[in-house]
Parts: structure tokens; C-alpha cells; sequence
């Protein structure tokens, strides 16, 4: 029987797992995508599910009764045992290994087998990032009860930016305070920018330790990232996912003062805080209702770009949260640009927003342009269907390209490059 | 008598004062400066006066019992009048005119005759910068008393940026508290951009309403500025003066959650809070004990710059607060380059740090070289007398210039330009 890997991201309101065969022993092969299932809506019951395994769809299917993230990692468990369509995964004792998207990792420079010290500490962690470590501790836990044969491994979005020199993320705050809490620039979406990085690198047939690009994951969650021959150097997120680009709910940087003055309760503990979760009102209001949705009030940014200086706009309000989600990407591009000294292989735009936002990209493009990047209307348009698609217009001095990220193929990948240090623990 | 015109510009633990004799009327001169005096210490007793008149020199006069910017104003306005080398100022009657500097300014778009209602707005507008309007605000209440006679005239830091586009000035959070408790974008140092502005388009012989620069205030607070047009288009400061650039004592951008998990008081009153001024402890800290005093003990960046990387700096922590440094100018300078769209007159360096930080200029310049700009060594370390300087290399893409800049000379001409107005009131 193939290895079977599990790739696990959970999200506060969904869980995806994608199903992988590892490639045989010895090949250089990708490990193979077999099925892949989300059940989403588990803050906005009823819950459904999606699911892709092949040609065969499953597509909404409603859930009752599945309201935590436990739940659902059960159901799609007991799902994927079912599915005669699967053989090589009859049982769960088929799966090898499961690797869990963890959004902060603290110092970890690498991915942890987790084991009960991994665990406390991520635990831990969650003291820095508890909106966002929370919904993948929960499934961590349910893992080591229901798949104690499998190696569970936690990839940490953090980890990728290990490299950051200590100029770019220490913050200039009283130093012994910033050591004992553990306060400096981690960022995210580490595990997509390490996807980026192989794809480009195979795509523009140059070694990763020699690419200098410039990449942007726009999603609901938004991050820019300075990748120096290959590892981070720079990016937009810090402490939190907070800092930075503002996103679907989230500001982005704002004067770290604001909010004491936009409301007197800004330090007191909200109302998602628990014994085990310290939130503050700020934090909340910060991370759930800020963003484009305090700005437009929809979630979705192609609804913004879509209606934006259109007659449904008529007091101008998708035009300034579209404008305004140019100007602070063009905040980011601009810097990294010349912190690669204007060697640049390329601007790569990823993340849903990155691979659906054809007028996005023209306008953050139009933005750079003085610096050498040009997009080629057409190839803007319609991208095909490849991993890496360049969409640069011919003879512009730099390449913009388009990369379909794949957070969970990446964490799959490494269970397989890096099995020997897995085993050895 | 000529007219006389005093600038006036306090801080928290200074107050300085410049005497200007008006030009005659219908000529198209600066005002004449006769006399400065600035007396400092307040918060750290007995406070100093230097006093300058022509050749004429006052060192380090140590003065007891003066501990209020208001006593230091009584003091240096007796000690004008009873100079006798200034005879245009024989008596306070003399006085036509006072210009106070006023950090925030709220919607302000230009300078206000201070009256009732001004006074009451401008200490409304404490509440969104209580560390910042309160030395002046103590200063024009004085003076209404004092000088009765004259039209006194507060010129705001915050007014240079009222140009600001929307799209950048918003802030990505609910719109209708934004809208309520005044929270956006308002920049500062803006004086000392409209003088900038002003010098740097006479020594260019090019109109300001088409000068495109990238202008560095850096001192003990620092921001940059992307002028565009001769108007502010972007600035690094916000809704305080506490975001963008750390400077000696501030922290500049952080993560905007960083406070709750620096403390369990980031909301609480500090202790320099009043019944009329609120200050959270988060806001005292990250103005008051940031920056790079909290990285290295020190508030003189002319000592971090002589130490960094010398013997004396065995553990690298001036290196670290010096490259931070010129880290978070690339930050700007990189996007207000690309803002305005690679046609820019020149890449201005003001202020104390920005005047006399050879170093710095040059790093922060090698940092941008891929865009075309470059440092004149030489010139870079003998700047000689003018008001604006070039430093750019010969054959540089893009000019590089320092500006002495002069806040109390931007007031005075203001006054003198502005006259009519000021005296339809």
C-alpha cells in the first residue's frame, strides 16, 4: 500500500483536508493529490461539505449537527474510510501522516513532529496568536486519540520568515520586555510563500538559493513578502497576522495608537475571551470587524472590485476600500523592491484575491510600473490553468506572475523530503 | 517701527521664540530675523536660556524658578524687551504679531487666528494628541493676556497634509466611528514640509506646483513625506504622531495588538493622565520609553551613529537601533518613489538627524541606489552654509538634497503672506 499523508488546515469557521499518496521511495516525484474534502460553515450552521476526489463531486452537502472543528475532522475522517472510491485509504490506519497547518509557530525555524512538548508549547504560543492558533489546536488534539499509529507533524506559517534579519524584526520597544514576552516580527503565511518560492524557482528554471521576488498572498487574509535568494527577508505581517496589508475583517497597520480613541474599553477583555483565551475588545474589533467589511460590508473583495466606480457606487465607498487596498500593497512592493536592490525575478501575485483579481493586479502593476513591471492585458485576462503563469506584457523589464499556491501540497512535500527526520524522532 | 513678528514653538520640555522684523509692505522678502532665544530643561530643572542676536551670545544661562513653558515665555518676552540691542522691540506693544506651532490640528486645513472659538477647538483636538498640543495650548493661553493687542496665529503641523487623498488617508476600520471620533490620517511636521517645499523649489528655480519630492524630517520625532505637486500626497504619521518612523523615544508602526501583549494595562490610565488629559499607559510607553532610547539608553542618535559597529558596540545594539533605522526610512521611500511614478526632483534630508547624520544619509541613500539615487561623498560630509544643499553624486539619475529646514521662519513668512487675511478677521 502507497503512503497515505493527510494535510489539515483549519480555519475558525472550516476544515480542508486533502488526501495525498506519497511518491515511491527514491523518485523526486510530487506526492499525489488523491481527494480532497472542506466543510465550511461551522460558525453559520448548518455546515456543509465539499468534496473533489477525481472527476466525482460532492458539492454542499448539508451537515447537521457538525458545529466544531472536532466534529467536522470526524466526519471527514469517517467520510474518507467510506468512500469506496478511495481504497488506498480503507482504513485509518492507511494514514502515515498528517501534517497541520499551525498559523503561529513562535522560534520554530522547521516544521515539529508533535509530540506532548510540541503540543504544550504551541499551547503556549497560543498566548500570541490565540484567534489564530486556536481552531488547529483542537484538531491536533483530536488526532492523537483517533490516528495514534500516524507521525502528526505541525507546519508553521511562521517559520519561513526565520530569516528575517534581527534589524527588520525587532520592534523598537523596551528590549527585556520584548525577550521575555516574545515580542518581535514572526510573519504568516509561511507555508504559502514556501510554495511560491518552489514553483517560481522550477518555473523560471533558476535555483531557489538565487530568486529574488516579490510575492504578494492576497486572500481574506492579505501578506507581502521580500524573498532574497530565496528565504525571507522582509514582510508585512508582524507580532500577529494583524499587522500589515488590512484584509477581509482586519485593519492591517494602523496608528498603534488608534485605538484608545476609538473606544475607552480598547484594553478590557471581549466577549470571544475565555479563561484559556485572552482577547482584547481591540484585538477583536481589529481582527473580526475591520477591514474591507467595515468598509463596504461584504467580505468579498470581488464584489469590491466588481462594483467599484460602477453605478452602484455612487458615494464612491468600493472605490475607496479598492484604492485603498492598492495603496497599501503598493506600501509593500515599493520597499521590497529596492530592499533586493532591484535584482527582482519577479512580482508574483497569489492567494484567492491574487489569482482572481484581474483589475487588482492591473492597477497594483499600473502602480509599479516606474520600476519596470508591465502586465499584458490578455494574458491578465485569462490566466489557463497552469501552476505559474506569467502575465507580463512582452519586453517589460521585470516579470509578474500569477502562482496558484497550494498550502497543502507544500506541507505534504515536505512530510515526504524531510521523512527521515520525522522517523528519527 | 517695523512690524514684529515672534514664532513660537514649545515643546514639552522647551520653548523657543524667534523674532522677526516684517519686510516692508509691497516687497517680496522674507521677514528679518533680529533675535532667537530658546530656554530648555523645563522638565529637568534649573532650566537654560540661549540667546542669540546678530553676533551677540547668551550660552547656557541657568534660570531658577522657571519650570512652565508659560514662566519660560514670561521670562524670554521680558528679556527681549529689556534687551537693548533690540530696539524694534522696546515694548511688548511692539508685538504685532505671534505664530504659535500647533501639533494637531484636526480638519484644519491652514493657519487660524487664534479666538475663543479656535482656542476651544484646538483643545478639543487635545484629546486625539494629548502628549502633542499641550505645551503650546499652555503658551496661547498665556499670550491672549499678555499681548492683547496683537493677532496672535496658530499654524498647524497637520494642515500641509489636508491634501491627502481619501484612499490613503482612511483608515481600514468602522466608518462611522472613524467619522465620530475624528480618526484618520492627519501627518505632522508639516511646517517644516512647507518650508521644505518652499526652499527646495526656489534652489530647483522650479515652480512648487510642479515639484515632485521625497522629503526625510528625521529628528528626535522623524517622518518622511511624499509631496506631489507641491501637495502632501502621503506622509508616514497618522492619526498621532506615533505612527510611522521610531524615533528617539517612540516606537513608530508596531503591530497594532503588540500593547495587550506588552502589558496587562495597555488601556489603563498612565500616570501622567489628568482629569483633562486621558493618556493610556500603552500610548505613554510607546511615545515616551520606545525608540531607540529603549533600544540603547540613549536619545542622541548622533551617539548610536558614532558607536554602531565600533569596539564600543561589542553586542551590536547600536548597530541594530542604526540599521532599524535606515530600514524603516526604506519603507518610505520605496512606495512615495513608485507614488510618484519615478519622476521626482529629488530625495530631501531635513531636520537635526537628517542635517548631521552624515552616516545615516549615506546608507539610506546606498539603500535606494537601484532607483538612481547617489551620494557625492564629499559632498556628503562637507555641507557647507546654504539652506539647500546638493550631495548627489555627479551623473546621479535623481538629486539628492539636505534642506535646513526652519519652522519658525515657514510661520513668520506665513504671517507676513497671509496678512490680509489674518486682519479681515
Amino acid at each position: 500500500m502507497p503512503e497515505i499523508i493527510l494535510s489539515i488546515n483549519a480555519g475558525s469557521s472550516s476544515v480542508k483536508i486533502s488526501v495525498y499518496k506519497a511518491p515511491s521511495a527514491g523518485t523526486n516525484h510530487d506526492p499525489t493529490q488523491l481527494a480532497e474534502a472542506v466543510i465550511s460553515g461551522l460558525t453559520a450552521p448548518p455546515a456543509s461539505l465539499k468534496y473533489t476526489r477525481g472527476d466525482e463531486k460532492v458539492d454542499d452537502k448539508s451537515l447537521d449537527g457538525i458545529k466544531s472543528q472536532e466534529e467536522a475532522f470526524r466526519y471527514i475522517l469517517d467520510f474518507l474510510v467510506k468512500d469506496k472510491g478511495l481504497p488506498e485509504m480503507g482504513k485509518i490506519e492507511d494514514i502515515h501522516f498528517t501534517s497541520h497547518r499551525v498559523v503561529h509557530g513562535g522560534g520554530y525555524e522547521r516544521s515539529q513532529v508533535i509530540d506532548k512538548e510540541t503540543y504544550d508549547r504551541i499551547e503556549e504560543l497560543s498566548d500570541l496568536a490565540p484567534l489564530h492558533n486556536a481552531p488547529a489546536l483542537t484538531i491536533v488534539k483530536a488526532v492523537s486519540s483517533l490516528l495514534p499509529h500516524a507521525t502528526n507533524i505541525a507546519y508553521f506559517d511562521s517559520s519561513f520568515h526565520s530569516t528575517i534579519p534581527a534589524h527588520i524584526h525587532a520592534y523598537p520597544i523596551d528590549p527585556v520586555v520584548a525577550k521575555k514576552n516574545k515580542l518581535r516580527k514572526y510573519g504568516f503565511h509561511g507555508i504559502s510563500y514556501a510554495f511560491i518560492t518552489h514553483a517560481v524557482s522550477k518555473y523560471l528554471q533558476k535555483p531557489a538559493s538565487e530568486l529574488n521576488i516579490i510575492a504578494l498572498h492576497l486572500g481574506s487574509g492579505a501578506s507581502a513578502c521580500c524573498i532574497k535568494n530565496g528565504h525571507s527577508f522582509d514582510t508585512s505581517m508582524g507580532l500577529t497576522p494583524l499587522a500589515g496589508l488590512p484584509g477581509a475583517t482586519r485593519s492591517g497597520s494602523i496608528d498603534p495608537s488608534l485605538m484608545f480613541h476609538f473606544t475607552h474599553s480598547a484594553g478590557k477583555p471581549s466577549r470571544s475571551s475565555s479563561e484559556h483565551m485572552h482577547i482584547t475588545q481591540a484585538e477583536e474589533i481589529l481582527n473580526k470587524n475591520s477591514g474591507w467589511k467595515a468598509l463596504t460590508g461584504t467580505t468579498d473583495f470581488g464584489v469590491i472590485s466588481n462594483k467599484a466606480g460602477t453605478d452602484e457606487d455612487k458615494d464612491g465607498t468600493y472605490s475607496l476600500a479598492f484604492d485603498l487596498f492598492v495603496d497599501r500593497i503598493l506600501n509593500y512592493v515599493g520597499p521590497y523592491f529596492v530592499k533586493l536592490d532591484g535584482k527582482v525575478d519577479a512580482l508574483v501575485f497569489a492567494g484567492g484575491i491574487g489569482e482572481k483579481g484581474v483589475k487588482l493586479r492591473a492597477m497594483v502593476v499600473e502602480g509599479v510600473r516606474c520600476l519596470g513591471f508591465e502586465v499584458d492585458e490578455g494574458r491578465n485576462e485569462k490566466l489557463g490553468g497552469d501552476v505559474v503563469v506569467d502575465i507580463s506584457k512582452e519586453g517589460a523589464r521585470f516579470k509578474t506572475l500569477v502562482c496558484r499556491t497550494d498550502e497543502q501540497l507544500e506541507m505534504a512535500r515536505g512530510v515526504v523530503e524531510e521523512r527521515g527526520r520525522f522517523e528519527r524522532k
